[in-house]
């Protein structure tokens, strides 16, 4: 394992820098004869794409998807899936100071630590730009789950707090999602974050964000404890995101504080046959494994690190800076998370649906 | 993958029920010549034994564990490391009447749904029986880090909140904690949470909790991006763990309603060629690498879900049932989280500094 | 990855030394629903143990092996089964001499040079005893194959040279492999190799051989191109037995001087809807893959490196030295290899099933 | 695992079909500071490029490689290097008719049967084309083997047979390699062998082949018991190409003849304080683990399945049906495989290399 493949039966392996020649990746293990083209995927991108309100940065990536294998006469065959997103907004500057400066936040001095080098351009490697290679892989991987589970299958994410304002789960609106530029599930506070959002950004400054994603229609059964229990896998899947600073699955951290009579997610028979849960503080996972109910799980970004204040910090050299991050940035990099957390979550569900049939009796 | 691994150079592999005859694993990846006997574990693995106060389930179990290869003369001779803990306090008792009970909270419909049967002793794999391999294996990965880097690296961690009751930072002693049965850094909040749970237990219910660790003395650049993140690492592996149903790093879910101002840890020149944090928010990683500052994470545990308050359920034939829960159960899995949780980031830890050693310089 | 794990879907991970008090392993992916007991797996061990016939080692090991999870009723249940079989027959000795000395044909060197040390005692780790654990492994696999696809599934083994002998394919009789002490399939050869033996044991030599794998009733589909090729991974499963030197899949190395005429399996409808090969140059395996027809591989076993006649060496300390070695050995080490191949074979054919289940149309 | 990953801490993953956009991979793992470039890769690709002599198929590809990550200012980041070789001589034809044949000695069959599909432009995924993406990454892990080890490391094949005719070793010069289509170590055979592919190509005919790879000046401790091991692997990688049906290493199925006293390896001092072998039977590995001596391989490589001469076989639908292979074919696919061989052994030895230093003292 060297750190560039996430999935163990669907596995996506990734690569590229923000401002090398393109970025993109190899999904293996599709399984055949499911329907593909680039046409499945774009829009996931179109989702993710900076550029595509005020609040976001002004890079402007068409990240149109190429796919250069595992597909034939419109189908999967089976075989692994190349594909490449070419970097074409690669503004021409000089990196030399910062170069050698620690941004704080940033994983300047990290990347140094661990390889003795790293490329300054745009982040290089550490660059949120990586993530559209995820949200490509995760449209093909709702693909798989479709194929296997049927159209209702359903993997969603919203943003639920931004810059420590928090949504009202009693205006939630899955429909309202798409009609704003936050994934905002509440009308009202959409409003609001706009006006926060729009300080935020005169001030040259930045916030904090948390996303909540969802799966529907997902059978019980996914998740191989001990170690790879699917809330481990989502756990890692989202904390592997950049900027994300915790996960938390159903009641999640709230939990904690509850007693065992709070917590415990009552049963009753449904009357056809199944189970009517009376609250789902699991979020839809016992014991590492699926339990047929949504599956529910929120991730917290920190703010960007990019920030006009200046900041204290130190060079290569060791010597004292005052750092002041220019360029175009995300304000929030949490919204754009969220249909990168929708993709990790789908990519960690398809390849334990298939680890699942693997062992399914029949 | 098939489930039961952890790590990828340094690997544990762990088996065992509750109620079979034995517990233990294969911890596979261990580096020649580091001293290790029963001894270095045996401390560990009592740490986490139940039925040391009466804060914990009363089953007596001595946990002791027996290395079964990969030892000479006293030291690792870099083959896998067998070992079994014996199980001991196996109440015989009639299972039939839970064995087809779904019990709210617990793994009993899921391990059905995904295997079509269960054990249901004891909760089978399912229970946390299966933790004191993962501490035997911390015990062995601690040797590891101290092996490679010296004795002042160090994993320790802490109960931060109880049932809604946290501890005061401010009066935080990392020797305070092995003073009371619930690794509380705080002994003045430790008094109140044993009236908390006396509480608790008298009422035949249970409460959540919140762990912290934390690793001292630790070198930057562990981590392999983008995927295996060092961070992610830490996600999945305290994930793993029965009840935890959150996982924060540095800051975690609070860093979500900072400013960019507020999360930037600023840095200055420590005067001795190296870098002075002004604070962690990040929890010692940066772009999933570590930065050389201590790495703090925190796991949220779900009350135990064993209570005596009868809570509606469904049985496996999908009658409707009334379940109460007897037995000898910990009012809070959070406390005896705690060595588990410290075990876990151990292990990735170690996995970590060995893959590091794999692509460094010189 | 650390060396000592088999099988991605179905894992086996191994450990143990020769002189230890155990050895053993964990087998993870079994699915449930299988019956198995200690009783299906000690035909096997009972196939591969030492000291059955005169010209096998004279060491006496009961080789009892003990199931220590994952069985519940009769039945696995879909977790890890833990194993271990005890060391009993470990003569006290000084092994104070030998341990410095590299025994040509002997890991002892390399192991030296990888770990810095070595456990001389039997051989440590790289003693064949260590091969019982994967017998064991191989009868729990075969389980999974008949379980998932019918009591016709068959593995067989025979020894198809020995010390430059051939069997006549003309006189193959798979009923007589039980019936020597050989795995021989022609008696007729048999008994000439109980007067090579004879004179190879008296006169403290040792000599090599072949044997040859078989799997009946595997269906086609089996295998992941490019890399994880079925093939491939039999290359693997019989090159890491002890003292295999090379591995052919049906023709082998003869088809390298085969024309394309002669080499190619002509096909013909078999009038029931199926396929009926002309012949099996192929070993069942086409690029990759399997085919449906009998899968067939060989392993070329080394002579047994303990001999009596003295060699030149060095010691650790860079002496030379002559190495006579005495103690128990088997003059030729391929014919206890023969169950160690089945059992490699069947390993790898139940992990690939299981991968091929993943994927599976329906 | 989804079959398309090869290696550990070097890991190639692969795509790519015969007839698609283009081919290519990730090699994940590279370690920081080697000097990298397209010039450095061109070259083995040429020596594997068809169209070369008369002897290899007439199809032109310039087979250039990209790099498009993982690369800066002249130099690995230790981030994964995408790259991609476009397909430019996918001549158009109507597939239809073979499209539905199972042509013998393909994996026309098995890849229907595995995937219910496949892609029948010039073999798919089948095709020896990937393994174009092997010897690029070939030629990236011997810049990882002469970076940690210094320029006298080599990798190196040569072609011992062809057709049944083999190389006299006396004659053996590895400067004669390069100077014949064949890469054959000895002139005087080459010059046959010009006659005999001769006759072979005129009669629309194809030959089997034996490649030999070398390894040299690799240190000892390389390979991980007891799976893992060094030649295990290399069985693994040389039997994943595509047309070899057996590996032997060092002696190989010969040492199965041999006594014990005619396969040991003597030893003696080198005068240097190292150790002066005095044969190399062990092909340097001893038990799984590199000895110091140069690693010495091969593989067998049946005859080109496709050939002129009318083979009877069956279609999808299950006629019966006679297969005669037009198009531009390699009489002898073992000679282009010399270069793919020593890829792969590379590759093993690259990942093993790594693997070594994760554990190694100091």
């Amino acid at each position: 394992m060297s750190g560039n493949t996430f999935g163990h039966l669907l596995r996506l392996t990734s690569f590229g820098e923000s401002h090398g020649p393109a970025i993109g990746g190899v999904l293996d293990g599709m399984p055949p004869g499911i329907a593909l083209s680039e046409a499945d995927i774009q829009p996931a991108l179109d989702r993710r794409r900076p550029g595509t309100s005020r609040h976001t940065t002004q890079r402007r990536e068409p990240d149109t998807v190429r796919l250069l294998s595992g597909v034939y006469q419109g189908e999967t065959t089976g075989t692994p899936i190349g594909f490449v997103i070419d970097n074409t907004d690669q503004r021409s500057k000089d990196y030399d100071r910062i170069a050698r400066q620690y941004r704080p936040g940033h994983a300047d001095l990290t990347y140094i630590a661990k390889y003795g080098r790293r490329d300054p351009r745009g982040g290089g490697r550490a660059s949120a730009r990586e993530t559209a290679v995820r949200v490509a892989a995760g449209a093909m991987a709702l693909k798989v789950l479709t194929h296997l589970l049927g159209p209702d299958v359903a993997v969603r994410g919203a943003l639920v707090a931004l810059g420590g304002r928090a949504v009202d789960p009693a205006r939630w609106d899955w429909n309202a999602v798409a009609d704003n530029p936050f994934f905002c599930p509440d009308p009202e506070t959409a409003a609001l974050w706009a006006e926060d959002l729009d300080k935020v950004r005169k001030a040259g400054s930045s916030v904090g964000a948390v996303a909540q994603v969802e799966a529907h229609g997902l059978p019980a059964g996914l998740g191989a404890p001990v170690f790879d229990r699917l809330d481990a896998d989502l756990a890692k899947a989202l904390m592997s995101i950049n900027a994300v600073k915790g996960v938390e699955i159903g009641a999640g951290f709230a939990a904690a504080a509850f007693s065992g009579e709070e917590n415990a997610d009552e049963m009753r028979p449904d009357g056809a046959g199944g189970i009517a849960f009376q609250s789902n503080n699991a979020g839809g996972i016992l014991g590492g494994i699926s339990s047929g109910q949504p599956i529910v799980a929120r991730a917290a970004f920190k703010p960007t690190s990019s920030i006009l204040t200046p900041r204290r910090s130190v060079d290569q050299d060791g010597n004292a800076v005052e750092v002041v991050t220019t360029g175009r940035h995300d304000p929030c990099v949490g919204i754009r998370g969220v249909p990168v957390a929708e993709a990790m979550m789908t990519l960690t569900l398809a390849d334990h649906l298939l680890r699942q049939r693997a062992i399914a009796p029949g």
